[in-house]
């Protein structure tokens, strides 16, 4: 019996990166699952990330904190307010831009998978709901996978190659939706909300509960997220 | 009267990044520091930093705290025994590799940069004394500044070009203390050991604590270094 390939998983607790777990499970992946906890205002985030990763069979998970408010610029990890009942942005650089962010992720990811002997690296970049982010295009990735295999061990001394996997990469919201029922993801587990209401519920109306809301409508999938009770100012 | 660029420091708070530091000075840069406090065993080279950023007349300083012994894999942050005594490695892959270390703080620095509108970035990678990481390789910088100019809105959106630079990358460990020393640097404020002793003063014969050593014979230049008294078992 030959053993599954280690594929290390950068998993948020959001419903895409949910889905890139799914996928890469059903590819066949022994899958090290990856949380990164960097400061983001929404830590019912990452209780998100140990349920998913939990259902969808995760090999295992591990836990990096980072704190990037000492870095700031970012409406998620800096004290600058997220916009709410906004359409959302489809074009310039959201404020919740965080600098870096994918080049950081990805990094850690690396020395995660170099540590497991993972040459797969799965990450839930999307290019269509998020084109104002630069590191969610395809030529990031590629330059990422460049570097990796300059960057270790593995890549520069045993000639092993990876590769970076953004299986979401050119899919809308609805068809990621899609693609996750087919496989039996539950949603109600994942968390994408930037701004929860006090009792751990989505807000309903920051950009992410936005175009969530919207993919379900488009992928006619009943919306299974726990909506909150707004804050009373 | 125009003003200085900005440049985005990489400071350990060792021997290496003080010079680095002093260069980046030298050439005339506003320089902002950066120390990824990444979970290391000696704590006291992040108070070192603090004093050579102090010292050497840096703009600004920040520390971001990143707990990577949740990867693990390494002697300096997982519970695998620094070397004593032994010849210093220099061929292979020491033990004091820490997976991806330079991707995740050249990540770091590049976020650091951004935010501050800086596009020269200073690291004190060495190919040199450290030939067994590929990570201090000037191939892997190359990929690094590719990988930042795509990374970012500074980059990708508004046309700018990072500089990486790597000013120690050829220098033996006496020729970097002679620049430093003729930069007028104080390296009894900088800390390499990787195994401090109780006090906090240097080991005297783990891998670090001999290359600098052997760097101050070389060089001609009294070791201002603070040794420690041996831990008593």
């Amino acid at each position: 019996m030959i053993a599954s390939p280690r594929a290390s998983v950068l998993l948020s607790g959001g419903l895409d990166s949910a889905t890139v777990l799914a996928i890469a499970r059903a590819d066949g992946f022994e899958c090290h699952c990856l949380t990164v906890d960097y400061g983001q205002r929404h830590r019912v985030e990452v209780d998100a990330a140990a349920r998913v990763a939990a259902a969808l069979g995760a090999a295992s998970h591990r836990l990096v904190r980072l704190d990037l408010r000492a870095i700031g610029g970012s409406a998620l990890t800096a004290g600058i307010e997220v916009p709410h009942g906004a359409e959302p942005s489809r074009s310039g650089v959201p404020v919740t831009y965080v600098p870096a962010r994918n080049t950081v992720l990805l990094a850690l990811l690396l020395g995660h998978a170099e540590v497991l002997g993972a040459a797969d690296l799965f990450i839930g970049a999307n290019a269509v709901d998020y084109s104002g982010y630069p590191d969610c295009r395809p030529a990031f990735l590629a330059a990422f996978t460049e570097l990796a295999n300059l960057a270790t061990v593995a890549g520069a001394e045993r000639g092993e190659r990876f590769r970076v996997h953004a299986p979401l990469l050119e899919l809308s919201k609805a068809e990621i939706i899609r693609r996750g029922v087919s496989l039996g993801i539950d949603y109600s587990l994942t968390h994408s909300c930037y701004d929860p209401t006090p009792d751990g519920g989505a807000c309903g109306d920051c950009d992410a509960c936005t175009l969530r809301r919207r993919g379900f409508v488009a992928a006619g999938v009943p919306d299974p997220t726990r909506y909150g009770q707004p804050k009373t100012e």
